[in-house]
Formats: C-alpha cells, structure tokens, sequence
C-alpha cells in the first residue's frame, strides 16, 4: 500500500488497518473490484485510453465527431478534458513526451499510430493538449513539424488561469498572455 | 505591526522584539526610511503609480510607447506586468474594480480620467490587463464597452499557464484554452 502515490508508510498503516478491521462491508468488495479490473482492463486500441473493450466508450461513441483529434500526454490529461464537456471529438493519447534523457523516441509514443489514424479516420485538425511544461512544449513541437501540412495542427492557448490575479502569477504566463492578447 | 497583511499577533510580537534589539542598526533607519517616504510618495498625477515627483519614472520616460496603454487594477499588478520587462507602453491604474456591493462605480475608478488620456496622449491600442476574477471580468467588458470604437481594446489571454499540467487546471481554464486555441 506504502507504494501508491499519495501514501507514506503511516498513512499505508492506517489505511491498512482500516480495511482490515472492516474487511467484511470494505477489503473483500475492493478485492474483487480490483481483480475485476485487472481481468478486464486494456488499452483502447485506436486512442490509448484504458478500456473494457477494444474499443473505448469514446473511440465507440459515433456521436463523436471524427475530424477532431485531441492528442494528450496521458489518460488523466483526457480525464482532465472530458470533465470540461468542452470538446466533442476523439483522442489520442501518447503515454508520455519525448526525453532524449530518458530515450524516449517518436516509436515510443506511437506517433506512427497517431500518423496513420489521420490519413483512415479523415482528420481535419489535430488539437494539441499537451502540459505547458519543458516536456510537453518538445514534444508538441516535435509532432507539429511531423504534421504540418498534412493537416491543421493547433494548440490550448497560453494565457492566465481563470481566477487568476496578475500579481500571484509568473512573469512567464503574463508576458506569454500580453503577446497572445486578443481583441475584445 | 500585527495589522500588516501576513503578520498575525504572534509574528508581529516576534518582529517588533527583533527590531527593539537592533534599535541602532534596524529600528532607527526603518523609522527614518519610512518617514521619508510617507512624505514623498505620491501618485503619479497621469498614471496613478506610486511616486515621488509629479510623474512617476515610467510615465516621465520618454522612450516608453505612447501609443499604447496598459490598464491594471492596482500598483502590484503594475509592478507584476513591468517585471515581464515585456510591455513597452504605459499604464493606466484603476485602483480598484466596479463594485455593486461595495457601491464602486466608474468615477471612483477615475474612468473620465482614463478617456480623457486616450485622447490627450494619441492612445491607439487599450490593453486590460485586469484580474481572471469575476470582479475584474465585469470591469473589464464595462470599460471595453465604454471605449468601443474609440480605440482598439484588447485584454490578456487567458489559457494554461506557463508550466500549467491539464491534470491539476480547473476545467474552466482548460474551456476556455481549449476555445483559444491558436494555429501552430
């Protein structure tokens, strides 16, 4: 238990004995629902997100528009943009971003994956969602020089946070939403 | 001491003890320092900036950009945007934000002054550079709509901060990211 994250070996203890104390009404149904999804869960096989079938719910769902391509670094990042219902397309998620340091290569990432979707599923435009971190900025410049031209690759704006005050954020983010100011 | 924002009674006592001992090296100069400035600081009779002559240094210097005003909340959000270093222009602090409740309308905030400037000073873009908060938001469509077709108004992009991982955003920031994508 002490190796999830989020958990030290005191915390792991309490949970422990917690579960054990309750083991009737708490650790046996956690145990079974855990060995459930051990049996059951897999890798969508077109997007990358973890599924009970061959297909995830979203890749399945034809009410999803297919031109639309969000790229994410992870299935948490897709989480973190269904729970916006913002976005009404399909995904593709990468596992990770490029690291020459820990020789992560475009195979990798299965980039050759996400090139031959593009061509079979019509795609007009690729939405990079990638964190706006060292990593991800790489990676998502790696994958618009792989794409460009062959189809309209764009990304999440850069800008302050809602709720965000001036004064408490970087001198990055304002300078990088003054240049990225927009007509009101 | 203990009313200063970040000191409760405990650290003030602690402080004051700590300035005590130090009288000759800390308390006197402090007390000298502070004097002068409670006698010289002013606002800047243009800008509203902290200042200690008529006109503050931003607004005295000729090399800033005329053509272009930033308009910030308070001084804090002046000094967030110039440590940037990104913005040439000049300012224009509104020392607040419209206010139903705390009964804050447009001449507190020194409104007429600002129109007054745009056109004195040959104004050609209007950045607001106002708080993500809804208080900032409601202030910011207020005096979009009070200079429109005068002058180009613009604000900050809002969007993933610099650093920003989708996982940890609140799903408003990554909606409107998502809406503001922009062509890479």
């Amino acid at each position: 238990m002490a190796r999830l994250p989020g958990l030290g070996p005191r915390s792991a203890r309490r949970a422990v004995l917690h579960l054990v104390r309750r083991r009737g009404q708490l650790l046996g149904p956690l145990a079974e629902a855990m060995a459930e999804v051990a049996r059951t869960a897999r890798e969508c096989v077109s997007c990358g997100n973890i599924a009970t079938d061959d297909l995830c719910p979203i890749c399945a769902d034809p009410k999803r528009a297919t031109g639309l391509l969000c790229v994410v670094e992870d299935v948490g990042d897709l989480w973190a943009m269904e729970r916006t219902g913002a976005f009404t397309g399909r995904y593709h998620v990468l596992g990770g971003t490029l690291s020459a340091l820990d020789d992560v290569g475009p195979e990798d990432l299965g980039l050759p994956r996400l090139e031959a979707r593009i061509g079979a599923e019509a795609v007009t435009e690729v939405i990079l969602a990638l964190n706006a971190t060292v990593d991800g900025l790489t990676t998502a410049h790696y994958v618009a020089d792989l794409l460009e031209g062959r189809v309209q690759v764009t990304s999440l704006a850069q800008g302050v946070p809602v709720g965000g005050e001036l004064d408490y954020l970087d001198d990055g983010t304002i300078g990088a939403a003054l240049k990225a100011r927009r007509r009101l």
